[in-house]
């Protein structure tokens, strides 16, 4: 066993394993050092301290039993020494030694250890335009960040801001400087859509639009080319490919950078993505050094690459893995599926996997189905829609990933949950149209939203059903003459058929068998109902009568209406 | 391909199968028939319904968008012929033939058929004491059952009411009618707790007192004698092997017996459990014929036994399979791991797999852990405690079940889904701790409820931690004289300290280290937090220090608080 343990980093996986550790072993010397006096936070609670959802900073470092994560805490409760405001400055892996520095009075001095723990985490980038360094612009990697932005906010100094990069910060940012604060707030991206990474454009459209219902102006497809100060008003102006915003904050969240710069120098391997690379055991390639959370690559199990992923969730999970494994154990981190989920304004959002463009580069042959359902029974009286794509590999009907949207996260991240823990078992199309949730009318329907996601995307593997995305419906809608066959009831159809003319056909779906002659058999369709399965049962129909040039749009009226919402 | 199916039963399976073969088979004639008039309904809503969540019957047979599903939407829109008010009452196998009788007329005639498929459902059990079957002795195993109630409850002519059966129906009823309708419920169960054959004592004591704080009166481990009527106030008295109640109505939900008279007449097999033996296909002995619902029985993936389970959901599920495979395809039905959940009052509870004495029984060697915890990240403002208790086989640390119970009844359903559909796959302990599901604040912790659930199960199996449920707990603080050593603050325990005087020992957690030489060695403790892990944290400090007489209590403090609130 080892004797002494040193980690480097107390913010997430640092103190799991240090506290971990010391319940596994009563004996071993763990000593935590930190460049920061904060340490063991929520770091993904910033962005709701900063929106004011988490009122004080204090109940990020606190703990559910409200005592305070500091020196004194770890020391009495924990039996764990940390060294804030200490820098690891190198790793000498002959000697087994750290050496540190105390960043307040330059002393330095050597640490031994007999295991290490690399927790170094990650930063966020900035990029590499010019301004990117002016005061007031903003990263929001720590508490101190979190806590410049509020103060300034609170003095009523930020009536417009700016935040680069849609990814899951930059969301969650401009929700907060949005929601509470009220500041108008321009959130620009380099890419076509919001979570680029994260997300495919169905999805990503729903919650594009959530962000525009709040305020927040969204600029897509468009680079920040220069932040420069407007010496006149003392606000940022910010040149972007599109347009010029004068503003008075900016926050950067472009992204972060796994700190790897020690371990490189020591000659530690980093893996193709940056990251410092891990066995499944999370030990590096020196068996005495263990590294784990933002700073390290993990396997993405679908795609068979490593990636980073800096997320708490894995940090934690990682942490107790590698305590085990310092105290002689054998527990073994496999990887990842990319599981995430977030919250924008009143919408949540999960998904797991990979996303359709993501899927083509590896070498899939991805196809999706796209439904809209109610969370609970349809006659149970509260109940929220819930959007679902779910993506599956032609020929092995493998499922490669989820995405789901709706009013109610919980039960969004529940359905998304139940794909994301099989993905890595290899879960097929057929294993989700009977997959075995809880249902009871308060919480599910008999045939369940993940069932149906499952059974529409066996109907069209099956060639049974010629589906549509809302977005290429919109797009064709928009610059083709393809009319809409519009199978709901008439006093639905009728504000349709007064704005679209002509294009917009009714027959409602109860007389659909009997009027089929009045359907051009020649004639190219898009079919319509609320939500999507009758609109796909209309096909089918229209198939057998010999009308086939129709394409069902997948999730119907409910997800045309989530996704752009002036169309109606 | 079969030219004509005929479907008997047109509640949740026969409609499934026979719009999903019409979707599938254009040609193929398909005839549905049920004894009722009201058919394709939501069965599964009559106890809300009868509760007021749902205000018209109506909406429990009407499509999403509002279409009454009677024999003319069949017609019109599915492409289905219904037969209403037709009882079929023999098979003839040989000649593949079913003879029915049309109920309003009394005439008989003879149906052919290539495929049949029976979707005969379940009854309501009568129990077979005195006086079942008095009028006002009611089930509630369909609409006709449930008007009735809610007509007798809306004339106002109701007071108080007995449910006999505290299984899911019997909690749903109970809450039905005092929740609403104000009326005093008893609710009688010859069993020592509710849900019995769906929970284990833990989770089942939290529903308990559900029901109790709402002022259902609960008869546990009692039984009904018998009912008659007393003439003089026309009131139902039901003496039981407690006492004896005088009321206006009994609710018998004492279960279900599957409807399979007519197929055992046919010389179809039946299965050790009384439902119909079906194979992976759904199908019957005799392979024209199809099975499924309330009517067959099912095979647990876990016990490997045989089992009823009368779930609306199965159904479905079933139903789809069983068109597919008539039309030619190739679907699998391979079993049930009991997945369930129920809203009783302000709780969301969920289970899947086997329970504590259910999995004694198999000859597992079963092992569970309990923890409390927020649903979401502590610090974010909108949480809820779930209590989740884990089982797993000790031997080979595969996961034998998992029961959970919460406010926020999606996020409970949510976790034990999660570990629900991973049972059939062989899941373990190690799998669980690091499940990898969606983690952002607004939704989950970053080391979830459910990866602390394994956590803590790991720890016992380990041997690291010495549990005892707060059940046990009640019992043994109530008949002995361990004394508890509570490591909240001295706030938090000086209550109890007056309430339980030397009995109650309290030494706050970050005193812990300084104070240790206080406890005798030798002394046996329960130690107490607020849920569950700083107990066990204390307990592993307490072992090296040689104190080795104590037990964790599992859930802490919260978990006593939902179970026995008296107890504070």
């Amino acid at each position: 066993m080892a004797k002494k343990v040193v980690i480097i980093g107390a913010v997430a996986l640092g103190p799991k394993v240090a506290c971990r550790l010391r319940r596994l072993d009563p004996d071993v010397e763990i000593t935590l050092i930190d460049r920061d006096n904060l340490i063991s936070y929520g770091g993904c609670g910033i962005p709701y301290y900063v929106g004011g959802d988490v009122n004080d900073i204090e109940e990020l470092y606190t703990t559910t039993s409200h005592a305070v994560r500091d020196t004194a805490f770890f020391e009495s409760c924990k039996g764990v020494k940390v060294l804030t405001r200490v820098e690891a400055k190198e790793i000498l892996r002959r000697e087994k030694q750290v050496r540190i520095c105390h960043l307040e009075t330059g002393e330095e001095e050597y640490l031994n250890y007999d295991k290490l723990v690399l927790a170094t985490g990650a930063q966020a980038v900035r990029p590499p335009f010019p301004g990117a360094n002016l005061p007031r612009v903003f990263t929001v990697s720590d508490l101190h960040d979190a806590q410049t932005i509020k103060d300034l906010m609170s003095q009523g100094k930020v009536g417009k801001a700016v935040v680069v990069g849609a990814g899951a910060i930059g969301l969650e940012i401009s929700e907060a400087l949005t929601d509470l604060w009220g500041i108008q707030t321009t959130l620009v991206e380099m890419e076509d859509q919001v979570l680029p990474t994260l997300l495919g454009k169905c999805i990503a459209r729903i919650a594009a639009k959530e962000l525009e219902r709040h305020g927040v102006e969204l600029l897509l497809e468009t680079k920040v080319m220069e932040i420069s100060e407007n010496s006149a008003t003392g606000q940022l102006l910010v040149k972007t490919s599109r347009k010029t915003l004068e503003v008075d904050i900016v926050v950067l969240a472009a992204g972060v950078r796994p700190n790897t710069t020690m371990a490189r120098e020591a000659g530690i391997a980093l893996g193709m993505s940056g990251g410092i690379s891990v066995d499944r055991r999370m030990r590096t390639s020196d068996p005495d050094i263990y590294a784990g959370g933002d700073c390290v690559e993990v396997r993405n199990l679908i795609s068979g690459e490593n990636m980073l992923m800096a997320l708490g969730s894995l940090a934690n999970r990682q942490g107790r893995i590698i305590a085990t494994n310092i105290n002689g154990g054998q527990s073994h981190f496999k990887g990842t599926v990319g599981t995430f989920c977030i919250k924008v304004f009143d919408l949540g959002i999960s998904k797991a996997g990979l996303t359709y463009r993501q899927a083509k580069v590896t070498g899939f042959d991805p196809v999706y189905g796209v439904v809209s359902q109610a969370d609970h029974a349809h006659f149970y009286p509260q109940s929220e829609l819930i959007y679902i794509t779910l993506l599956a590999d032609r020929n092995s009907r493998k499922i490669l990933g989820i995405e789901a949207a709706g009013k109610n996260g919980d039960a969004v991240k529940g359905r998304v949950d139940t794909i994301a823990v099989l993905l890595r078992h290899g879960v097929d199309v057929d294993e989700v149209c009977s997959l075995e949730t809880g249902y009871a009318p308060p919480f599910a329907s008999a045939m369940d939203v993940i069932n149906n996601a499952g059974n529409a995307l066996d109907n069209i593997l099956a060639g049974q059903s010629r589906p549509v995305d809302v977005a290429d419906f919109l797009f064709e809608f928009g610059h083709k003459t393809t009319r809409v066959l519009d199978i709901r009831g008439a006093k639905e159809a009728a504000p349709f058929r007064v704005k679209y003319g002509a294009r917009w056909f009714n027959i409602p779906q109860n007389e659909l068998r009997r009027r089929v002659d009045e359907i051009p058999a020649d004639e190219p369709f898009f079919l319509l109902c609320d939500t999507g399965p009758r609109s796909y049962e209309a096909q089918v129909f229209l198939n057998s009568r010999g009308i086939i040039n129709t394409r069902n749009i997948q999730g119907g009226f409910a997800m045309i209406k989530v996704t752009d919402p002036e169309f109606i």
